[in-house]
Formats: structure tokens, C-alpha cells, sequence
């Protein structure tokens, strides 16, 4: 558990108003209120217009970090993905988690740098415009080691990568590119629930080419659109697991971006078990998701 | 992940009326009603009034077990906590759990039951009536291994139980009765958390005494109360954790009834890192509800 009391002051748009947009609050995201976020790390600008296209600031209600206590190595970033309020999911996003996650890489004491969107007040986000964020944290979370060493047992009994093998299951493809996939994973936990993948074997996001990283983006765009269509605008997260920072190139390991729609509720039976109950099979999702526009 | 085909099917009261009581479905678990529901398998009855106070029935809707397929060997059980549609908390719920646990124990082929409450909509439930669940499963859930394994590491570490340490903490003591503790675990994962352990060290819930079962029935009321009052009636989960039903008497493990209030979200990076981001001390926690009246 991490304690963050700056998390508890922090403002929600979604409150006691759940409309489409709340205009009792300044939108902090939106251009002309950059004096209400901290300084930019990283900006990408449209040199035609002369404006910014993405920003990223430092949290300025930090879950971990420097900012909150100078002995901890870590940092809370977030992505504000697009200047307009109300767009879905930016165009560069997944091009300034790559550059941010090169950055942190030269720090020794960050060992995982984790990206994750919270989309809807049921998926936890507390401001409407389209934004992400990445916490980098100086020990490997421990979901990802879970994942690290089944996907370790899986390539010692099958000699090949789980993921690769994923990759080869047609009736659960939804998406396909030069460079990802998008797949509805064997054993979903929400209805709906995508993961996206690149074609080529590769266990560290940041060392994937711009190319691909940009094929994952439009993917990523298209997904979210086609689960829009088909289950009606749903609050959603996106996590990427990749290998830890400072670990050499896994041939058992394989980055992916998990969609993870809030449509279904997490009830008692999955806290107290770990089990996911699900009333539909993935590859009825898949074929869902194919035939939405 | 289990499949079940059968749940798609059940009805949602809170689908799409937020209201206290929707009326345009008859309440399936009030008196009057019992033909809406699968035959019994356990009932206790209040001789003076000639009515029952509690009902065990199967699910209509069985995520697993010998009703969906002959094969598995499992069930799911609905408990009708009390005929009254607008209760709390039913006043003999624990004592049932504790009886279709001596049950399900007889069968070889289940190895845990797995007991849980999901309570409003936001918590999972899909009906409003006070019930709650079992699911006698042949396995033990992956959860509780981790449990398991944790205890045991850390008795083979400190020469004591992990659970016995716990109700030494008197600043996250929030309720002490002869029999029972309530406390605000080390490591709260929702605000509010709280959890509800026998003093005297057991590991299997079944093997309590009907006493401490009964002081742990009254301690679940009184936190609920106090919760309702503290968070202006939260949606929640109820579980149980307990050693597995075959295992012998463990000296690491320690039963305990896990209370989860769902007031704060669980947002992108709890689902992608296990850990959880909390902005008070549980220590202030259990201030507030030892409190609270």
C-alpha cells in the first residue's frame, strides 16, 4: 500500500455532477490553464499552428515520488494527450510514453515505469479531458513479476513465448496491422477486455521502433472506438506491462497494452478468490469487437 | 476465469433505476415468493411467528458446479439473509455460513467454500433484498494461497501467528468484544477497510465455537453501522477467509472476515501493479469508526 496524503485534496470533476462536462471547475488541462499544472517535462508542439499537441507534467497530487518525499526514488506523471477537451485518446500518446520511459531508464534507482489510463468516473479518473499517466517506481510492481514468471513457466514447458503463441489464435483476433494485433486475451477478467500487442517478439516497450509504437497508437484509437460502438461508451483503463527497465532482452517476455472495460463490476468473489466470472466467451467478444464499426 | 453462460441471464433490480426499491421486479427473496427461488437446502424458522428468518437456496444463476455441468464439482448457494426486503444485515447470516461449511465438508471433492456479500450496485449486487453468497469450489482459490503462503512465511520468520499480531495493534483496534476484534488492517486496500478476527487463534471458521460465531455475526452488524454513519452507507463487499476445509489445524493461519467498503475506486494502476493507493493512515481509520456511533 502506498500512502499519498496530497491524494486526498486533490479536486474531482465527476463528484456531484455527472454530466458530460462540469464547468464549476476550470478545466486544468485545457490551453490557457498551463499556469495551473506544474512545469512541463516533455511537450510536443505543432510548429504549423504554434501551439502544443501533448504535455506532460509532473502529478501535482502525487501518489509517489521526489515530489512528496525527496528519499523516495519514484515519480507521478501525467500525459494530457490532446489540447481538446473533449477528444477521446491522443495522437502521440503512446509515442511520449516511450520518450518518458527512455528518460527514466537513465535512472538507476527506477526499476519499472507504469503507464496507465484511467477513462470514466467508474475506471477512477477524476478529470474529464483526455489525459493518462505513468508512475515511475523503483521496484517492479508485483503483478508484473507474476506475470514475468508465469510467462518464464510457460517458455520452459513450451519452449516459445506465451504471448507469441497468443498472437496465432485467430478466433480471438479482433485487429490486424503490418506491426500489432489486437486480441481478445484466453482468460478476460471484464467483458470486452483487449490486449494489444506487436507482431515482432519484443519484451521492452521503449526499445520498440517509433513505427510500431505509432501503429500501436492507431490501434489503440480504433479499439476504443469500436468498444464505444459496442458497449456503449463504457468507462475503460489502458495498463502497458513490459519488462522491468534494467533488465537485459527476455525471449519469454512480451509487451502488451491491456484495455480493461468497467462494464462488468469486480463483486466479493473476485476480491476473496482472484477468479474472474465471466458470462461470455472471448472469442464471442472477439467477434463483437471484428464486426463493430 | 470461470465461464458461466447461465449469469448473463439473471436480472438486475438496479439496471436502470437508481432508486431505493424498484418495483417493477418482484423481489425474488421475499416472503410469499419462495416459488421464484430453487427448493431450499437449509432454513432456520422462528417457531413463535411460524415464518423463516433465513433461507439457503441455490443459485438460479450458478457460476460453477453440479447444476451448470454434472462434471465440476461445486456449487453456488444464495443465502436470504432475512425475510424483511429492507434489512441490514441478517441477525443469524455467519451461523448458516458456518453450517453449509460442516456441509460442503463432507464432500471430499470441495476443498474451500468460499463465502461473500456483495452489497449495492456498486459493490456487484444485482438484487437489493439482504443476501449473500457461497461457492463451494474444488480448488483453493489463488488468493487465499498467497495468504496462506504469506502467514507461513512470516510465522517460519517471527515464531508467531501474523493474524494474533494484528489484534495487538491497539491504534487500528476499532471494536473488542469477549470473542471478537475489528481491526484496520496493516495494509488497507479501500478506505475503511476493515477486518473482524476471533481472539482466540483458529484456522478454520467451521470449527469455531456457535458463541464466537454468534459475537462475530453481532461485531459484523455494529461495523456496518458504523460505516453507514461514516460514509454515508457505502457499498460493500463481505469476505471470508479461512484455512482450506481438508487441511489440518494450522498454527500460521487465522481466519478472518474481510469488510470492503467501495468507496474509492479501483482505478488503472491498482489492476496493473496489485498495489493500492490510499491517502489516509489506517490509523485515522479506525479513529473514525471507533467513533462513529
Amino acid at each position: 500500500m502506498l500512502i499519498s496524503s496530497e491524494r486526498a485534496d486533490r479536486p474531482n470533476e465527476f463528484a456531484h455532477a455527472p454530466v458530460h462536462r462540469n464547468a464549476s471547475i476550470e478545466c486544468p488541462f485545457c490551453p490557457g490553464n498551463e499556469h495551473l499544472t506544474p512545469p512541463e517535462v516533455l511537450t510536443y508542439t505543432d510548429r504549423g499552428a504554434g501551439t502544443w499537441t501533448l504535455r506532460v507534467v509532473p502529478n501535482k497530487y502525487p501518489a509517489i515520488g521526489m515530489q512528496a518525499d525527496p528519499e523516495i526514488a519514484g515519480a507521478h506523471e501525467v500525459i494530457i494527450e490532446s489540447p481538446e477537451h473533449h477528444a477521446t485518446l491522443g495522437q502521440q500518446l503512446m509515442r511520449a510514453v516511450r520518450d518518458r520511459m527512455l528518460y527514466w531508464k537513465q535512472d538507476e534507482r527506477i526499476r519499472y515505469v507504469q503507464f496507465f489510463k484511467n477513462s470514466g468516473e467508474a475506471a477512477g479518473a477524476s478529470l474529464e479531458h483526455p489525459h493518462s499517466q505513468l508512475i515511475a517506481l523503483p521496484m517492479v510492481p508485483a503483478r508484473v513479476r507474476e506475470e514475468l514468471d508465469g510467462s518464464a513457466r510457460y517458455f520452459e514447458d513450451h519452449g516459445r513465448c506465451f504471448f507469441c503463441d497468443e498472437l496465432r489464435e485467430g478466433a480471438r483476433l479482433i485487429l490486424e496491422t503490418d506491426q500489432v494485433q489486437a486480441v481478445a486475451p484466453w482468460a478476460p477478467r471484464f467483458g470486452f477486455e483487449t490486449w494489444i500487442l506487436p507482431k515482432a517478439h519484443e519484451s521492452h516497450f521503449e526499445n520498440t521502433e517509433p513505427a510500431a509504437v505509432q501503429a500501436l497508437n492507431g490501434a489503440l484509437r480504433i479499439i476504443i472506438g469500436k468498444l464505444d460502438e459496442a458497449a456503449a461508451h463504457p468507462a475503460y483503463n489502458v495498463i502497458l506491462h513490459t519488462a522491468p527497465l534494467h533488465e537485459p532482452e527476455l525471449e519469454h517476455y512480451h509487451w502488451h497494452l491491456e484495455i480493461l472495460p468497467r462494464i462488468t463490476g469486480v463483486a466479493g468473489f473476485e476480491w476473496a478468490t482472484g477468479y474472474f466470472i465471466n458470462s461470455t466467451e472471448p472469442e464471442e467478444y472477439a467477434r463483437l469487437l471484428r464486426d463493430s464499426p
